[in-house]
């Protein structure tokens, strides 16, 4: 199977046959053509157990392609256009005839068989985040820093009064906090049966804010963006519990120190219990604590875990549906992210998936079949497959293609998937699948519902040749996968310029067995001008287990350069390649990593362009700076040593750096920092910048950047 | 003469025969070796009516040579290093033996003769701007907003105490207002006899604050620093009277409104009155009021001035020295700025220096000959010769050298003038001038104290070739100068890249009679490189009278540029510019020159390098914005078309926009709105900044910044 996703893609470009070369507007999401170029596509979910297909008119059964319901036929019952389309029209309650909408400043229930409107509630005015519980029918919903709760009869009830609303953050309600790390998203977490409410209250009064000055006003002005970096003075966070019939706020009794993490609370099925994943400021200790939520007393510490550098929870607890006793538990404690079986009486874990792969998502539970449904690389690191997990017997099956990339989501009852991959050869697939025990050759594939031609090929388009394979770590032992893109009309006897794209932080990847081999629209662009590109995926990245990612624990960029250069290694060795025209391009933690070849390796890389670049740890905020790099004040060596400032002085290419002016996650202060230690030092970068943009550009602004981008390599290294 | 000044300096430079080649560290002022590329140098003064050399080690009689005090022998009365060197050492008081000096904490004055301090004062702790009146030995200073007298007795006197201690600027006291426009630099103006201390009040509490922010500190900070920009709320003055033996403040009762413009100052010789040119906000009406300084009441409107466009008060009152009913006032209301004796009990007016050119500096009065000395382009526009104007017979008598730019000082009876001057080929020449009235050829002059040779001949430079001459503006009538530097080893048979450096606005100019006409630095560097020079002062700019001026009224950068464009149709008149590589830079208003040329006649310019421009006058401050373009609730129409953001569409060549990212001047607002603009319209500008720099970059920074306009020529015009 590996042999197979390591065979190239074979599609010579033949321009001079009246091929169309990939323009910016044809490859990136905000060109005016891009739309045109996606893979046919078809909008799906479920009702319950029903696979639906909305449109922009209706809503159909997506097997039979049955009208379900049309948009128009609702906008009558209402009497008012409230959907405009039938994205627009969610299915909340299996086999009831009952859309979901919101319009006309309200949330609406509406009865298509009895043609009325069900239930409404207004929506509450100002509302920022809403997060609506289906059972209750209680929404909770925050406004400035403060978090409310309209209840299904549409009273509206206060969580709290004390939210800055002065536009200060110092504290707030009901949002996400620690920075989205430690996979939180959110501030809001409703109990099953929606009549509680835990929620996030954090203080960042004693934060310091970073300005962020906004120059579309008829006046520049600023705001103070609270923004804890390495090393300083963090928030805290603190969890209550609103019950929403008693309306009284219960707060959690928490474990540990003021600025904690408090990360992936989980109910218990009955409600009664909250589980906080606890984490130490240093990350090297995690517990698992139940709360009692009428109390807010801890019960019990569940389960711990400790790590020389760092642990890191990412998800919560998912009780088995069919035993409140037991739930499953993600964790990397033998050094890849699998599956335990936790008893939450004991605390005791079972082990249910092992092997050098990891468990990237879990789908849900066949009740039936008491199962789990999960996806992971096990085939090949690039792929995502899914997989049925008995959880009684030890069997574990594949489900839909033993190739490419999927997601899928799952019904009510857990016994079919709606699966959508891409591989290398293949833009979209959409299928019908049974999580059923079955045997045999796929015979879970209930019904293809989609399989996407390639629209650059339909539309006349050359394509580049875009190939996969793997060398090795500059440890030599560990294999590192890149994906080459050959200029369209590739000739092997010619030499060409070549661009290394690199990302290489943790959470992130670039190569894996997509569509094109997940190919980013702005290679194909450089390919169509004649340009040679390369992506490795260096130690430190996503979805290789524990030892492959902490390798660069408290020197960040040093491993993962050096595995880049094996990848110019590699390149050199290659005859077509000119390795006197060896460029590097990547943004953020990439810009980190260009900015940083750009300095270390002067005589290698002759252009760089550097997006939203890390320039000084220090500068970078305390969750994800602490946990790869410690805090300045314990690791001022690592800190020192891992700093673009020292190095400014050696740049010898030509590099630009590039970076939102508002960007709230790689503050300015990191570019502004690296441009003074270069000015100080005599050396010259250049520089551009998007006014009123954050971390990254979108719509006409990305096409404007990779036109910059592009001509920057077009000037320097052509 | 004329002819005279019109010769091109004839140095062919042979680059062949060994000459070297100028650097940036050779022209630029922070490079190393710009110190040895300068003319040689005396550092001149007087001591009443002798003239005085200071040197690292003494001071001298300058026409004898004879030491008149160490800096040794003055630390050694102290008894402590007071003096480093001899350029310390103040020497105030005529045929008095007496230096005073800076150091340890106090100012002194030491008696050499009689070898001991014959009076110090403490140096105000936190003191700011300090203003020393040497006849009563007061001293005013200011700490935070506030402002403070130290009497000669040392003790501390509190002038205000309500102005802003926190940095919020809201009020300050004794610092210069309406930010240094009408000539003001300062906030205190002691009476003649140091007795009693005028000073300004400012209220910036209604002031919009523009947030600067500063990257340097650990955690990025921000000021909020006062800026009303056009249009848009300006600050409040008032000033005041302290005086020191009473102890109390008296407010001038102001004429005008809140927001008018009081401008200087100027005491009576008696010490009774003060005279301020009150200006109103729209700027076209202008009047010269007499207060009372015992109660602040006005006295009397002395003279008034209203013009349609602007009027703009820049100096004070000069009383004659002996006449106290008659002072010397300059005016534009002729057309040209010329002198003017005002009766101060009628408020006659009397002009008495007439004609097409300006008077550029009063230098003061020979008492004896009751005449006045000044500077003025009578000669040539380009030059500023030193005249005397007898004020009682019709006479005006050219004093030193009928060429170049002189900058002189007057002994304190007026008869002796220290010359100082250079021309197109004179670097430096220093000389002692009588201002006695004499007649025949120079009969003025009393010795040649220094003239200079030329120091890249003398270190064998190759210099490149250096003309002036004159072209014809977009009007057809007015002659415009020009300063036209060719490569070094100039081929006319040969096509060269050609540089138009502009600056175009008001205040100043760029092509005087100075040496090398005038020539910056890097324009001798450039054309090391081989690139032609061209440097054209349009209508708009200085020294040239009023309708030379304000004929940009209501639309500035629209009359500016169709005058360089006729420099530009003059340089394709010539064979050896090469038409299709004309480059254009300029800083502030030659950034805004730059910026609207390049976007205004997108063929005509291929590479432009624009520093700190304005880009949309409504960003600009309203003293300066509305006296040109009235408010933009005035002159909507002239705003729109005179801002570069509609233009930023219309970019084609390379242009590179570099300002100080902390630029207190021309804010950041403008090169990133213009950005902004271009990223919304797809046009792709390019950019740098200087972090921690404002309006202009010093030092070394001024080096690499010259390295990096270099490199942008080299990279796309060369």
């Amino acid at each position: 199977m590996r042999t197979k996703l390591f065979v190239a893609l074979m599609m010579i470009a033949n321009i001079a046959m009246g091929q169309k070369l990939l323009t910016l507007e044809d490859v990136m999401s905000g060109g005016n053509n891009w739309y045109n170029l996606q893979p046919e596509n078809k909008y799906t979910s479920w009702w319950g157990n029903v696979p639906l297909e909305t449109t922009a008119d209706d809503v159909r059964e997506l097997m039979t392609g049955r009208r379900l319901v049309s948009v128009e036929r609702i906008n009558e019952i209402v009497g008012e256009k409230v959907a405009h389309s039938g994205h627009n029209l969610l299915m909340p309650y299996a086999k009831r005839p009952v859309v979901q909408v919101r319009g006309a400043g309200r949330r609406l229930q509406v009865d298509w068989e009895q043609g009325k409107v069900v239930w409404s509630q207004p929506i509450p005015e100002g509302a920022e985040w809403q997060d609506f519980n289906q059972t209750s029918r209680n929404l909770a919903f925050t406004r400035l820093g403060n978090l409310y709760v309209m209840t299904a009869q549409g009273e509206e009830l206060t969580v709290s009064k004390d939210g800055s609303t002065d536009g200060s953050n110092n504290i707030v309600y009901g949002q996400s906090v620690h920075r989205d790390e430690f996979g939180i998203t959110k501030g809001t977490f409703w109990s099953p049966d929606g009549e509680r409410l835990a929620f996030y209250r954090m203080d960042q009064s004693m934060v310091a804010g970073y300005p962020q000055v906004d120059i579309s006003q008829r006046i520049a002005s600023v705001t103070m963006d609270k923004y804890p970096m390495a090393g300083e003075t963090s928030h805290q966070v603190k969890v209550g519990i609103f019950d929403v019939k008693k309306r009284n706020v219960v707060w959690l009794d928490l474990v540990g120190a003021p600025d904690d993490y408090h990360t992936n609370l989980t109910w218990s099925p009955d409600g009664q219990t909250l589980y906080v994943f606890e984490l130490n400021r240093d990350q090297n200790h995690m517990r698992l604590v139940a709360y009692d939520v009428a109390t807010g007393r801890m019960q019990k510490q569940i389960y711990e875990e400790r790590h020389d550098k760092y642990v890191e929870p990412m998800n919560g607890l998912l009780f088995l549906p069919w035993d409140d006793t037991k739930a499953l538990m993600q964790s990397r404690r033998d050094g890849y992210n699998h599956l335990y079986l936790l008893d939450i009486e004991t605390g005791a874990i079972d082990q249910r998936t092992y092997g050098d792969f990891e468990v990237q998502e879990v789908l849900g539970f066949n009740r039936k079949s008491k199962s789990v449904l999960y996806r992971s690389n096990a085939i090949d690191p690039r792929t995502s497959c899914l997989f049925c997990l008995d959880l009684e017997k030890p069997r574990c099956t594949l489900l839909g293609a033993d190739e490419g990339v999927h997601y899928a989501s799952l019904s009510e009852d857990g016994t079919m998937l709606i699966d959508r991959y891409s591989s290398p050869t293949v833009p979209r697939s959409i299928n019908l699948i049974s999580t059923q025990p079955t045997r045999g050759r796929r015979p879970n594939l209930i019904a293809n519902i989609l399989t996407a031609k390639d629209p650059w090929q339909e539309q006349g388009y050359a394509i580049p040749e875009i190939t996969s394979g793997s060398i090795k770590a500059a440890d030599g032992v560990t294999d590192l996968y890149y994906r080459m893109v050959k200029p369209v009309d590739f000739d092997s006897t010619k030499t060409y310029p070549t661009i290394v794209y690199v990302y290489g932080g943790p959470h992130a990847h670039n190569v894996d067995a997509r569509w094109h081999w997940c190919l980013r629209g702005w290679e194909a662009y450089m390919a169509s001008k004649g340009y040679l590109l390369f992506i490795l995926d260096n130690r430190g990245s996503e979805w290789r287990g524990r030892e492959f990612e902490q390798v660069t624990f408290r020197h960040l960029g040093e491993e993962e350069m050096k595995d880049q250069l094996e990848g110019v290694k590699y390149l050199k060795s290659l005859p077509y390649v000119d390795a006197n025209r060896l460029g590097v391009h990547g943004w953020s933690y990439g810009g980190f990593m260009t900015t940083n070849l750009m300095c270390t390796y002067p005589d290698v890389f002759k252009v760089g362009v550097a997006g939203g670049p890390v320039v000084d740890w220090k500068y970078y905020e305390v969750m994800y700076g602490e946990r790869y790099m410690d805090t300045p004040q314990q690791n001022p060596e690592g800190y020192e040593r891992c700093s673009l400032l020292g190095k400014a002085k050696n740049l010898k290419g030509r590099l630009q750096i590039i970076f939102g002016y508002n960007d709230p996650t790689c503050v300015p202060q990191h570019t502004l920092s690296f441009l003074r230690a270069c000015e100080d030092a005599g050396t010259q970068p250049d520089l551009f910048t998007y006014p009123g943009d954050g971390h990254n550009m979108f719509g006409r602004d990305q096409v404007h950047l990779h036109e910059r981008i592009s001509r920057y390599f077009d000037d320097y290294l052509k």
